[in-house]
């Protein structure tokens, strides 16, 4: 199943002793709506604050209930902030996070003077003045397969760091900039990989960011890589205006 | 000074015995700025959940706080979903209301499947099937300048109902629709006028989602129109997706 949620107001998707997360809801709805007991696999778990657009999940039900219907049934089980989008059959063997080919994440930055208040619980905002030419440049040097570890949290329990990131690029929306103004828009930026380490998209953000401010140049992006250390990287930019955009997977499941 | 509000929390606009209104907070925020207790005058009210991307209202200080300086001093003060981007000075005789020559609302009602989690507040969920030709065509006949009394609540204070429309239109977005979906994409429908009559828009739109789902033709409206009877129009389409867009004075104030 395909699933959108605002992260705002939960502990991040993957059930933890504290409770209140994504997947609790999700698995409670399917007890509700089915009788059963079940655990579902996501596509990879996201932080607390942190949204989906496309998150994606599967599971296995005895459940006689057919497919079109999944998404209303369940949805009246959920909060409003939690919906479901998308139901399809796949093979017993399919695994959301083993078999995902590729994930996107979008992180969104708000360079317009004031804060967009229909949109503040997935934006940063950011007032002061960004070169966004310098942060496009840095952005073309996280291209490309490499030992991610100076963008990975310290926490991380992976033991390869090594990652492909096959695109990144930002987009810049001047529709809610203000004429004759300093507003300097809203700057998605898309990251689209084979995996990625713990907060290692909000680290990028976070080191682009200061090579936006003046902190750090382009040019210092492969050395950072090279360092190995998340010590010489950013720091990590908020949870809240990170989502997780799109989960894709082969042609034929 | 313009003012964007989102407001799902409040009770409209304008001041009134129960208090929790955007008029309230702000002139609250001035006075705990400057120290005066002053009225602001706004160019109109709004309803209780009706938003605003660009509220004008205009008063007196006598505070010598510098322009440039107003917005973000007083935004300070308010709560988060009340944000002020524009203070300009204008001449003693300026008011807000009265010298308005065109104001535009916009009203978006989200023809997908699902609810979109993150513009839920701002957006009517219509997943039904809606003819949007039909409802272009029905648009164009509110175009012009009428008695809009059919389009007016029966509890219009007003004498004088007739107004002039300079423009509606709508537009479609698709960039939240599911390929190989049934979704009709997010349809902002867009109001200029030299004002509007209580629940004017919201009871257009009624009228207009009564055309998309066939139960009045394009034509009726000319019919509509020339009754003068509320009962003869559509219901009044809920508040939260209306939003104030725009208000336009002369060049020179």
């Amino acid at each position: 199943m395909r699933v959108n949620y605002d992260g705002t107001s939960y502990y991040g998707f993957q059930t933890q002793p504290g409770g209140n997360t994504i997947q609790d809801y999700i698995e409670d709805a399917i007890f509700s709506l089915t009788g059963e007991r079940l655990k579902i696999t996501a596509s990879g778990r996201t932080d607390a604050g942190v949204h989906a657009y496309g998150q994606v999940f599967n599971f296995l039900t005895e459940s006689r209930i057919p497919l079109h219907r999944w998404c209303l049934a369940l949805n009246a089980w959920l909060p409003e902030d939690i919906i479901l989008t998308e139901a399809k059959e796949v093979p017993l063997e399919f695994h959301a996070r083993h078999m995902a080919k590729r994930k996107t994440y979008r992180y969104t930055v708000n360079a317009n003077r004031f804060p967009d208040i229909f949109h503040r619980r997935t934006q940063m905002h950011h007032p002061t003045r960004l070169d966004v030419e310098a942060m496009k440049q840095g952005l073309q040097f996280l291209i490309g397969t490499y030992d991610y570890t100076s963008f990975a949290s310290r926490h991380s329990q992976k033991t390869n760091h090594v990652r492909t990131v096959y695109d990144a690029h930002m987009t810049v929306d001047y529709s809610f900039s203000r004429p004759d103004s300093d507003d300097q828009g809203i700057i998605h930026t898309y990251f689209t990989g084979n995996g990625f380490l713990q907060h290692m998209v909000r680290i990028m953000m976070g080191t682009l960011l200061e090579i936006g401010e003046g902190k750090k140049q382009p040019g210092d992006i492969p050395h950072i890589l090279a360092a190995k250390n998340r010590s010489t990287a950013g720091p990590t930019a908020v949870a809240h205006a990170l989502m997780l955009w799109k989960v894709d997977y082969e042609e034929n499941t």
